[in-house]
C-alpha cells in the first residue's frame, strides 16, 4: 500500500538509545523501579501465604505479565474477554476474567481460549451462566466460574448468600462449569487517601465478604478460591485471614493518583510510569507547551505531574490538557523555563486509560531504552 | 503465532448485520445523519466562498476524509505528523499539519510525506524553521508554512505582526519552505455555550486577526490563506471577511459538549456517533451496569447522554464511568429499567479522544451494518 518503502512511521525508540533520542510523546517504564514493585509485592503475597494474580487490565502487555509470572504470580485477571486473547496468545496459563460478560460472541471467544488456557469468569445473573453453558458445550471447554458478590462497591455482583446458592444451582447443572468461588471487590476503596481510613473501608468490606462466606459454609458450600482487592488495598486485605487471592493491578507503576494516598512502609511503590514529552512551543509570558494532552495522557483521575530529576519538579506545573497540547506553567513568575525542544518526564494521573492510549511501551533502564515492548491488549474492550 | 486459526478477535460486526449483532463496546457512525453534516457544512462553506478544509484530528479515518474530499473539502487537517500518515497513505493529496512540532524524527517525516502530498505545517518559532530547512534539504523535498499567531488561545503562536516578519525574514533563507500565511485559531471559543457569546468572542478574535494582517499588508506582505475556526465558531468564522479556509473537526458527528451549545438555525448538526453498550449486569436497586466505561468513552468533557429513539433518554442517565464499566440509573424510582444483555446506544462526551480510542468505525445505516472503516490514525499522537 505504501506509495514509498521509506514512508513508515518508525517506532518511537530502539533498544540502545539514550532517552533523548525517543519520539515524544511515549510511554516510558523506568525497569529498576518497576522490577523493585514487582518484587515487594510478591514478597508480601507470599509472606501472607496469599496468591498473587496481578490485574493486566492496568497494563495491557504480555512482557509485563510473563514478568509477573516469573516472580510468583499464580496467574492473571483481565477485566474484558478479547483484552485476554493476546495473553492466551503470549502463553499465559491461568487467566481469571474479573467481570461478567454479556453477548454470545464474547462467551463463544471464551469458551475457545478455555482449550489452551485455564480460563475462569465471574456472573451475577443466571443468564449469563446459560450463555457460558451453550457456548462451552459448543467448544467442548470447561470454564471455572466465580459468583461476584457486591462487598459494597454498588456495582455488579450478587447481594448475599441466598443469591450465591441460587446461582450454584443453576451452575449444577452444567459440569463443564465448575464453581471455584468468590469475587469479591471493592474499587472506590483503592482511592481513599487516608491509610486509616483505607484500612477501615477495607475492614468493612472484608466483613461482608466473610459473613457470606459464613452463610455459605453453614449451607455446606465450600470457596476455594476468594479473589478481589488492589493495588490501595492490598496491605489489608493480605492480612484480613478472608482473601485466598489478591487482584492488584497498578503497583508495577505507581500513577499520580495512587502517589496521592497514604501507605504503610512496607507497601510503598515507586513511581515507574512516565510519559516522555516535548516542549513543542514556548507560548509568551510564564507558559510552555509540551507535545502531549488528553491523547496520550488519561486525565480522568487528575493531571499529570511534571518528573525532575527523580521527584516531583518544584518549578513546574501541568497545568491544563487540551487534545493534543499540555500547557505547563512555572509555579513562580520569572523562573526559568525549558528550551524548545527540551523533554520533560511526566507522572500520568491515572495508568490503566493512559496505558490504553499507547501501543507501545519503552522499557528503559539507567538513562537507556532497553526493550520496546507491546500493549498488545490496548483498545481489546469487546 | 496463534495456538489454533480460530482463536483471533472477530470484527465488532460484518456489513449487513442488524444493529443487535455488533458486539460490544463499539464506535457507530449513524450514515444518513452524518452525511447530512457533511453535506451541510460544505454548502454553507460554499456559499460564504471559503474553503473548507475539515480537521482530521476528530475522526483520524480515511474513509472520512475521503468522504470530505468529494464533498468539496479542498483537503484536511492533521495535528500530529503521525497522524498524516495514513491519509498520505490514502491518497490525500494536501494536507496542513495544524500545529507545530518539535523534534528531527518528526521533522524527517514530515520532509518525506511532502514528497507525496502538498503539506503545510505551522510555526511560532525560528528554530522549528531550521529544523524544517534541514530536513527538506536532505529529502528534497517542498513545505508551505503558515505562522501561527495567538489571537486569545494563549497556547501556541507569535503574539504581533512584527514576530511575523521576524519568521518571515528566518524563512526567506530557504526557498523550499514557501510562506503561504497564517494559521489563526482558538479553541476555547468553540465551546462556549451562547450563542452571542461564542459570536461576540469569534468577532474579538477575528479582530485580532485583522490588525495583524492589516499590519503585515503595510509592510508589504500578503497572506493567501488565513486558516482557522472550529465546529462552534465556525459561523461567525465564515462571514468575519478575515479566514480565506476553516478547519472544523467535529461537525460529522456532534458529540454531547458541541450539543450542549445553542446554534443558529442554518448550522445545526445532528448526532451521528453513538458507542454501542450492552446491560452486562443488572445491579440492585435502581442501577444498570453496562459494558462501556472510560477506556471506551473519553470523559474529559463529560459523561455520555443515554440516546433512545432519536433523543436522549427520558428515563436513563449514565451516572459514572469506572475503567470498564458504565453505572446507569434511572432518573425516577421504579421505572422499568433495560434487561440484562439489552443493547444501549451512548452519545459521547468529546469525539476526538473518544474516537482515538476505537480501531474501526462502524458504519450503519437504518438499522442494518454498511462498512467498517479502520481508524488509522487512532493512536498516532507523535
Amino acid at each position: 500500500m505504501s506509495l514509498d518503502p521509506s514512508l513508515v512511521l518508525p517506532p518511537p525508540a530502539r533498544p540502545g538509545d539514550p532517552l533523548s533520542a525517543i519520539d515524544t510523546p511515549a510511554l516510558l517504564v523506568e525497569l529498576d523501579a518497576f522490577e523493585r514493585n514487582l518484587a515487594r509485592m510478591q514478597a508480601r503475597a507470599d509472606a501472607a501465604g496469599v496468591a498473587l494474580r496481578p490485574h493486566a487490565k492496568a497494563h495491557k502487555c504480555p512482557a509485563i505479565a510473563q514478568a509477573q509470572l516469573r516472580q510468583g504470580a499464580v496467574g492473571i485477571c483481565c477485566q474484558k474477554v478479547s483484552e485476554a486473547l493476546p495473553f492466551v496468545l503470549a502463553g499465559v496459563p491461568d487467566i481469571l476474567v474479573s467481570n461478567e460478560i454479556a453477548g454470545p460472541a464474547k462467551a463463544a471467544l471464551l469458551a475457545r481460549m478455555a482449550l489452551h488456557a485455564r480460563m475462569s469468569v465471574c456472573v451475577d445473573h443466571a443468564g449469563q451462566i446459560a450463555a457460558l453453558a451453550a457456548t462451552t458445550a459448543e467448544a467442548g471447554s470447561r470454564l471455572d466460574v466465580l459468583v461476584e458478590v457486591d462487598i459494597g462497591q454498588e456495582r455488579c455482583g450478587v447481594a448475599d448468600a441466598p443469591a450465591v446458592l441460587r446461582l450454584l444451582e443453576a451452575l449444577a447443572a452444567h459440569p463443564q462449569l465448575r464453581f471455584k468461588g468468590l469475587q469479591a471487590y471493592h474499587g472506590a476503596i483503592q482511592h481513599l487517601r487516608g491509610h486509616a481510613e483505607r484500612a477501615a473501608a477495607a475492614a468493612r468490606a472484608a466483613e461482608r465478604t466473610a459473613a457470606v462466606l459464613a452463610e455459605l459454609q453453614r449451607a455446606g458450600v465450600r470457596c476455594e478460591v476468594v479473589t478481589g482487592g488492589g493495588t490501595g488495598s492490598v496491605e489489608f486485605d493480605l492480612a484480613s485471614g478472608v482473601y485466598t487471592e489478591v487482584q492488584p493491578g497498578s503497583y508495577p507503576f505507581m500513577d499520580a493518583d495512587y502517589g496521592s494516598s497514604e501507605y504503610g512502609d512496607a507497601l510503598r511503590f515507586e513511581h515507574s510510569l512516565f510519559l516522555a514529552s516535548t516542549v513543542m512551543s514556548c507560548g509568551n509570558g510564564e507558559r510552555i507547551v509540551l507535545d502531549a494532552g488528553l491523547k496520550s495522557l488519561a486525565v480522568d483521575s487528575g493531571l499529570p505531574r511534571v518528573w525532575d530529576d527523580g521527584r516531583e519538579s518544584g518549578s513546574l506545573v501541568y497545568a491544563a490538557a487540551n487534545d493534543e497540547h499540555g500547557i505547563v506553567r512555572s509555579r513562580e513568575a520569572g523562573q526559568p523555563r525549558p528550551a524548545l525542544g527540551s523533554m520533560l518526564l511526566l507522572v500520568p494521573g491515572h495508568c490503566d486509560p493512559t496505558l490504553n492510549l499507547h501501543d507501545e511501551l519503552v522499557a528503559v533502564r539507567a538513562g537507556r531504552v532497553e526493550a520496546i515492548w507491546p500493549i498488545a491488549a490496548r483498545g481489546l474492550s469487546r
